[in-house]
């Protein structure tokens, strides 16, 4: 057992959360960060909020069981959807959340700050402290997973702007082009996440094309699969997925033009499947679209916490509570 | 002549200058800006960098010819190019600065703080503080002229990232598209600018498509020509300014999409050449693009300061001194 900071008999501690469609993550952290217990549940989102939200407070419950000298400090959590300053979800799309103030239920439970951001604002916050250039102080994060999120940090702070910012996965760079999600088309999520290439593959098997990967209408394909028929050199495969990598280039080329950051964090499934060759093809690419003079003081890595990212970045956020 | 506020028998002041490729316009303000008096130069930008130097320097000491009681606190301004946050011009396109420390030149010879940064920064800055919405913190400023140029303000204050952020006019909305200027294809400038649409009208009429508008090659057209032969309805005309309208809603609604910023502001020669239900078509069509929760939350508004945008910018810039 790892042993915390003990003041006055009593060991302070912080919770983090990463409460997603499918399963809730906490864990508690001393002061400083460091991961004393974990536990996960399921979100059991289906059966609605009174359940989501129990299973919310079993998870916290059963981390404060880690030591009865426990002091909590602070909560903070991540969720996906809309979520406002004021720790509201305003909607998920995948939990039962409309307009709900998960501050409220937590702080009257548990008596401590919460602090709520969008899911993709703490795995950000938590790959930006926890790497190689926390001391860089303008920071963007593009995660390509199912859909492509985005995140932004300027000046050391998470950007929402006047309520919800970052939508980079819904930023248009083929006018006129394939169908998104969001009802537009040509965003970088149609061509660079999952949705958009599993749906691709789908057409293109319909017109007749040849391919040796199997695919399921109403099943998410899984990133390793699909990475898997590439190296194999499934043709259609290869076709849609340098066809995401373009695109994922393009929006990084567009993203260095527009902040100008001093990094660009890049996660999600998607991205953890490609091998360094293919990451450093697409920094090639992003650095062709960025003006030469940009691109110099703007660094791209690869995010490196995997799962961890949620909770060590709703850790920072109630420990440090700035959300500009 | 209007007075300004005096202490201690001197009159305290300010300069704010636009430093521009043709011109250089400039004038004294008040601590409180409020503006004492003018003067405009030629730039004589092909005479090289020592002719340059000394028509701003003719500016500023005609400006401070107004009151032998002037205390200069502090002098700003605005130039186009890249400009570090040093004040250094790394490179103009329409001046002889290469890497050039405007403000040791300055600073040498009128011994106040001195700061400068890019001009499309500073006419946000003067449109932001003089429009209507200057309590909202978050702002973006597109400028559609003979390029299309964007400044952002976070948080009150002008971002720059890394080193100088906001190239709004080369994000790429259509992968593939028209030639731009920047070596790319498909920037919102290859199609939304002067010289995009130039170039687009040029390659038509060269393929045989009539127009009653005469173009030269080598001189860029008037907003106010093209929107003349528009209203006119000559067919070329209109498909080309129809096609720029659809491309600035476009890069408007990733705009809102990525920042989600409290106000919009939209300048520059081909935006003050739009009448009312123009400007209303694009904001209608930008609403389309953006996330139905972030539209609620950003004002699109028209910039409406004109040639004063620059001045007005660079004295606030001087005044507060922040680029963050």
């Amino acid at each position: 057992m790892e042993v915390g900071i003990m003041k006055g008999n009593k060991m302070k501690a912080i919770i983090g959360l990463d409460i997603g469609g499918s399963k809730i993550l906490g864990a508690l952290f001393t002061e400083d960060g460091k991961i004393l217990t974990r536990c996960k549940k399921k979100s059991k989102a289906s059966a609605g909020l009174d359940v989501v939200l129990g299973q919310i407070f079993k998870v916290v419950d059963q981390l404060l069981t880690f030591n009865s000298t426990i002091e909590l400090l602070a909560i903070g959590a991540g969720a996906p959807g809309i979520v406002k300053k004021e720790s509201v979800i305003e909607f998920s799309p995948n939990l039962p959340f409309r307009n709900f103030n998960l501050a409220d239920a937590i702080i009257d439970r548990y008596g401590v700050p919460f602090v709520l951001a969008n899911d993709v604002d703490t795995a950000l916050l938590g790959e930006w402290k926890n790497g190689n250039n926390y001391n860089k102080k303008h920071v963007i994060g593009l995660f390509v997973g199912t859909g492509v999120g985005g995140a932004i940090i300027i000046d050391g702070e998470l950007y929402v702007g006047a309520s919800v910012a970052g939508e980079l996965g819904h930023m248009i760079v083929k006018k006129g082009g394939a169908r998104c999600g969001c009802g537009n088309r040509g965003c970088v999520e149609a061509y660079a996440s999952k949705t958009g290439m599993q749906r691709k593959i789908l057409k293109e098997i319909k017109k007749g094309k040849k391919t040796s990967f199997e695919l399921e209408h109403n099943r998410m394909m899984k990133s390793s699969d699909l990475m898997e028929h590439y190296k194999e050199g499934d043709q259609l495969v290869v076709k849609v997925v340098d066809r995401a990598m373009e695109y994922i280039a393009v929006a990084i080329g567009n993203y260095i033009n527009i902040f100008n950051p001093e990094v660009i964090i890049l996660g999600g499934g998607v991205i953890e499947s490609l091998d360094d060759d293919m990451i450093d093809h697409i920094i090639v690419e992003a650095q062709k679209v960025a003006m030469p003079s940009l691109n110099d003081s703007t660094i791209i890595q690869k995010a490196s916490l995997g799962d961890d990212a949620g909770i060590i970045g709703a850790y920072e956020l109630a420990k440090t509570f700035k959300i500009k």
